[in-house]
């Protein structure tokens, strides 16, 4: 994962991102609710002084001349549309007057269970939202439900409200994959505790990585809601605050697992290491005792084998035993030395 | 225990926390006082605008139920309610106007002398205290017998001191927990001083991750207790200001010996690793010194182990003495230079 | 690289610094357009007060006279001037009331894909900009089109959006850079997870002091950005301020992606001492496994091939098959020893 | 002594402790001065209204009903008394209005050159000064001889400067534990320089947690005495700024040097460190040499120990001289090859 | 050196610094210029309110009795005083209303190409400076020329001018002593790169202590040209304000380039602890190749060495070569597997 994260920067040109994006438009008040597809952006053109609350999501910035249609219909500034187009900008949120513009992470798990991170731009204007997500996958759908249904308050709220909401589910994405991320944490924590393997050593690493990667979609979260929550522009109303309020504890509290992912990894590395270490000592042990019992006991019986004419002891008949009795001997004190080293 | 703390963000079915919470009420003023358990959280209402203090306390969260009509009784936010719900807070303290909302972590052994942490939400009103205790273990009897016997200033105070006192008894508890955190590092680092084993190394990596929650739970403390101490909200009287200020003392403190601790146990850590390496050192020098001396002496007995018909010293009478020898002068020199290396 | 970055606080006397430098000027306004190159720093004085944009562009400090000459022209206070002519300035921003004196770090790749840095002088006036390279390699050529073509709205703004499109340039090539560290980092990833070789290790460190310098290049020009943007001085007009904050931004990112670089090669480099560490271990295995198996054996060989006249087994028909079993039985045992280990 | 710490927060029942603390009295203006002992805490009633300056001591705390009865009288607040008696606060200084409240940790090196951590608590009103030291070694007594002999300024200046005095006498003893300190790990430099034993090991870990000790003792000495400097209490006058200003100064440079001190030490085990890894080193380069060298010779040896009966070489003159020139040709390879590798 | 630095603190009674220190006065304005040597510090007297620029300079502090004087005649606080004799102070300014105080540390190379620090204090007055410098080589002679000579605006500007140009000798001696840093890390490079050698071990922990020292000299710098440069006190006038920005630039520039050392060496050690870890790698792998070859070998020769009367193969005519060709077979299966793992 790690590569792909580093080669995100180069222009992407993947089959899927290259797909017509999909572009929807929800518009709703506290008694009125219209869902359809626009094929169009002119088409979006009505709603930008509507009474009611429009949101118009973008699945995917594949088709460039889209997003600049769709930002000339809305009036964005010429540099809103290159960050919206560059998916490779670090969180933020920025004040234009008529209308906030806030780019965000989302992070995701893919089928394989590996960690995924996708650019959501945000615009924020007076009376609608518009959504740029980067890949067409689409997790706002509880939304749009809570919004067809009108459950809960959202139908009553203005398009502030509403922008907090998608952030919301932005950052719930987020505790998912560090709820992953702390699996995988004890997962290799177990491994370490067993049998080192090296592709358990390469998914340490791994995971470090996804870390600091990790670390850079979520913690300027923290500063682009706080921007939010005490901004002085009028787009946020007051009833909003509180909720903001509550998305800033959930985000500095997803930044905060990700530091104690973090901490913890390292942990589980310092183990590996001392393991390793601990490891070598234990063979080199057993390489000292091997050596320092078979050794001498080698160098006897060679005496014992040279060929000389005139050699003590072998032509006695006790010569044998006095050689295989020296021999026990210093395996005897060889072993009550390691014992008392407490090696054996 | 890291495992625990992990997964604690995961929903936690255990028997206990289902169990119907508890719900006591205490009311007091300088000369009344009445304690009885609440069945309905309506019994409550009457106490909301009531003269005398009243402190609610409940045991355990396993009912949301309970919560959310209290909490209709009560006039809270639902964000607040919410939050009460979600164990998985980091300590903070909000200000909602009518009432202040506290989250703070309450630290305790259980019997196994494991460190547990558990979520108390405290609701501080004009002239009421509600208390939310994640687990039905209750730590508070002490301040109770304080309000039954009139014992001190407390039947003599508002919310506010009540309220600090409750977060007073957390703080001990707290240095209670890093007590036993001081005493497992000297026990470590006596282990780490004699003989190493498996069991220790898992430990001190064991102790390293709750470290790692410890600081979670406290560090952030520092704040909650400093932003009340300094709030501009009525509910704080300048009378219990000093408490605060007190009580803010004892949290740095806190917080400052789980560092301490941090650092220490990091210390007897570097003290493992090196004794590790200094082993490691000790095993290579018996078996340099053993392969030095003995396989040249070996390589001598082979030489004279040769069966060649015609070999010089193999016939004479003085070969055997002349091969002992020249071993004996080997073995010398070898033991002389280790000597002068310092190895033996 | 490294060796010539910490040398470069020493004068510099390469033939290509030595040469005379190159001066450009081009003076524009919405509707006209002038180029030509200077000879005589004199020629200037007219642009110091025209209504047209001036934009003197000097290729190389080799002729400190030449500086010292335009900087007369121009009305530039003498602390100007020697920072101009000490290519060992950090970035930074200074405000001389008539104009502003920026200086930076211009990052590039020269042909053999190493990273160099060089000095950019700007001194941003009411109607001019006077740039001052440290070597005659142009990256201005593309601002310059422009210009020439009135592209975009560049011939409209004053001379604080021209040095913003300057100082553009001198980001997006810091963009390559990164990209270029992250592409250098994959590699070393990749000669890390296969076999290691002494270059791979030296590549490492180099890479790892080119992040110190870039860092040191880089990271302060967020200062400097933030400074203009923040000004109070009216040489910087509103209309170019989102322009600054832009700009901003992707300083911001590109100091983010050098420690990002750093991050990930500092985890590429635990993997590479990991691996050594395990790599280390499995040898001390082989050797293990080989001296534990063979020094028994030969041990027994030895038994059997001293020469005594009286011994046990040798004279017997089932000597050798007795002694073969006994060293198979020891075989047996080690291999049952070291499987039950994991090792084999 | 690391263990000292650790449990210092439990408390302490040494008999010296529990004796009887030693309360003196001096009272002094320009001209006049007193100085006696006080038996019973109600003795001192007059002196806290008196116009004089008086500095009430207090030589331990193993009486706390002395304490209270000392704090009635000057009338102190219930938390001040609580914290003079809790002897593991951490440095402060706490405005009360009529009365400043200081604590501070009194470094002193005990007769086995162990440093010792006590503290001190400094009670600043308008017109006294009442010190609580922890054990009954007295260090003030040059202070107490200045007054005395009205030796400098001291006489004429009020109860703050008494008190600045006061501190001074104890940051003047922390340099001195930082001197010792520095000379310890100037030891250590040199063992570490010789031959590592298993003590110097030992004594170089106790040193870094006395470290970690010492900074939590003085760092916050600084916000201690910046607090006073900064103060708006009256208590404190202009005339003795300048005092708490020098005050300062040598508060912060015990820090940094106890920091330096950190800084050192952790360069001094790394070396450490680094010759174990290089020692390590040398010892294995010594091992592959003897095996390289003697376990080819040997196998020769024992390819012409074999007992085939018909066997080249065994039955020529020639036949042993050709083994031994084989061997001198291995023995001169290897040599030639590890002096290339520069290993001899 | 490391040494000397951290005995600093202790008197110093070197016979240099007890010789009686020179004391040389220069007078100037625009227009005069006197310059003469001081015998007796009444001498300077009539200079504390004259119109000229004074500037007395101090070689050693050897005789306190002389500074003491010194001070008299210019109003000095005592604190002043006990600051200029100490020279164990940490760079710092202090306004004193009527004169300004500044420490500061002078880097310096010895004739041995060691680091030396000396402590410089400035007193800056309206219209006169003093210098005291610990040891009596005297880095100042270039200012004292420009005065002499008039060069550059020296003799136009005041007492505040003339102690920056000090503090700007001061910093140019830093980046001196700085690039010697540099080359020595450099040459420590090279040698790391090449052999390794107990020496250059040393040397690296040298130079990493010597670093720490400079940082404690030239970080805390910053601070005191920044509290000049911002000064509100009228001794600073508007006109030197240019000079001190580019002083502070200076001074930062100096802090940095210590600090870019630090990250340097500590990457030099990490490449020399890795090569430390490769090579024992290395080392590793030869013996378990010669093992892993040599010891099976061996066992076949112990094998046909055994004396046992009846043994197969042995009478045999090609038993030698069928022991021949499998140990041949077992050389080419070690080394196949050996190239595979590629360890040859």
């Amino acid at each position: 994962m790690a590569k792909t994260r580093l080669s995100r920067n180069r222009p992407r040109t993947t089959p899927l991102a290259r797909a017509k994006p999909r572009v929807t438009l929800i518009d709703y008040n506290v008694s009125a609710f219209t869902e359809r597809e626009v094929a169009n952006p002119a088409e979006c053109l009505p709603y930008r002084q509507a009474d009611s609350v429009t949101w118009i999501n973008v699945d995917g910035i594949g088709h460039p001349q889209l997003i600049h249609e769709l930002a000339q219909v809305m009036g964005f500034h010429a540099l809103t549309v290159e960050d919206m187009l560059n998916t490779d900008q670090r969180p933020k949120a920025e004040d234009y007057g008529e209308y906030i513009y806030v780019v965000a992470k989302m992070l995701d798990l893919n089928p394989h269970g590996e960690i995924t991170i996708e650019q959501l731009s945000l615009v924020i204007g007076s009376n609608y939202v518009i959504s740029i997500q980067e890949d067409p996958s689409d997790p706002f759908e509880p939304v749009r439900d809570r919004i067809r249904h009108a459950a809960g308050r959202i139908r009553a709220m203005g398009s502030d409200y509403l922008a907090t909401r998608l952030l919301g589910v932005l950052v719930d994405r987020a505790f998912a994959v560090t709820d992953r991320l702390g699996e995988r944490i004890e997962e290799l924590d177990d491994l370490v505790a067993g049998r080192e393997r090296p592709e358990e050593l390469r998914a340490m690493y791994q995971t470090k990585r996804e870390i600091i990667y990790l670390r850079k979609a979520v913690t300027p979260l923290r500063e682009v809601v706080a921007a939010l929550w005490h901004t002085e522009s009028a787009l946020i109303h007051d009833s909003t605050v509180p909720y903001l309020r509550d998305l800033y504890d959930h985000v500095v509290q997803a930044a905060e697992r990700v530091d104690t992912s973090r901490d913890l990894l390292s942990s589980v590395q310092d183990l590996y290491l001392t393991r390793v270490s601990n490891r070598t000592n234990t063979v080199m042990k057993i390489i000292a005792v091997f050596s320092s019992v078979f050794m001498p006991l080698t160098f006897i019986t060679g005496i014992f084998g040279m060929n000389f004419e005139f050699m003590p002891l072998i032509p006695k008949p006790w010569g044998f035993a006095i050689s295989a009795l020296s021999m026990l001997a210093i395996v005897g004190a060889m072993l009550w030395y390691f014992r008392r080293k407490r090696w054996l």
